[in-house]
């Protein structure tokens, strides 16, 4: 049951908000939890959800989307294609249930990006298939925007670099 | 889906390890965390579980375990009595979710309840239905102990102390 887990989420933003004041650090540290999560959890996820090998960066983003969102937090975020190289990725979320119990962001806190780990996990699970991301909040519901949007952009794909390098 | 938030919590209990040196420490700020939680989780646990009012300790160590711990953590754990008065219970864990991803304690974190998350979450949960209790691990699979064992005490009630005192 997810109340459980964002309810314990919620403990582990309010402790690490005690352990660093700027907000900044806070989101750094958030993400590399993630990352931490991100690489253990893929190997779950690939298990569970047998889905075969991505193509494109467009099929990668709607796998995060419908698959591992609808897995892990209950949610499908809508996807969309924010560049014409085609590495630019947003995926929308209307409702964000990692942030059920969160009523706003305190004034002294307007920099944090609650969810930042979301960000590591899908950067380190995206690493352990050997694609290379910048994963950030673009959007965010708890600081007023009008939808929750987390922006992925694929950066060259590291097999290819090290094929150039051999 | 689980695996996240157990690695979510593993992401925790990590974090107070940095900021507590002591074992004690990270304990009792894990059960305080865990009462926070369980005063908040109550609602949503009697609101989606509908069940009665529970007549008995009894009844409610049977109530945690068989809903509750189904509910949130996918596990049925064992109730044993484990007193002549009636108010002692030991929640017994043949499988204990939380810790799918630790494979043991570091030699220097030998004192650590690495699920006293748990503890504070009854215990909080219980003193919003007016129930005082104590709740301890007593075993841990983590510690080499055969099966993981967590004891609720139940203290006088609350309500009858307001009786009394009025």
């Amino acid at each position: 049951s997810r109340e459980l887990f964002v309810l314990t989420y919620g403990a582990l933003v309010a402790q690490l908000c005690k352990d660093y004041e700027k907000d900044e650090d806070v989101n750094t540290c958030l993400d590399r939890m993630g990352y931490g999560i991100g690489i253990r959890l893929i190997e779950d996820f690939l298990a569970r959800s047998a889905v075969k090998k991505c193509r494109s960066y467009s099929e990668t983003a709607d796998m995060i989307a419908q698959v591992a969102f609808k897995m892990y937090l209950g949610v499908t975020p809508s996807v969309s294609c924010s560049s014409a190289a085609g590495n630019e990725f947003s995926l929308i979320l209307d409702k964000n249930p990692l942030v059920d119990f969160v009523e706003e962001l305190p004034a002294e806190r307007a920099s944090l990006c609650y969810c930042n780990l979301l960000c590591g996990v899908i950067r380190g699970a995206l690493e352990m298939v050997h694609l290379s991301a910048e994963v950030t909040f673009l959007q965010d519901k708890l600081k007023g925007d009008a939808v929750t949007e987390i922006g992925i952009v694929f950066l060259k794909n590291i097999e290819d670099k090290k094929h150039k390098r051999n």
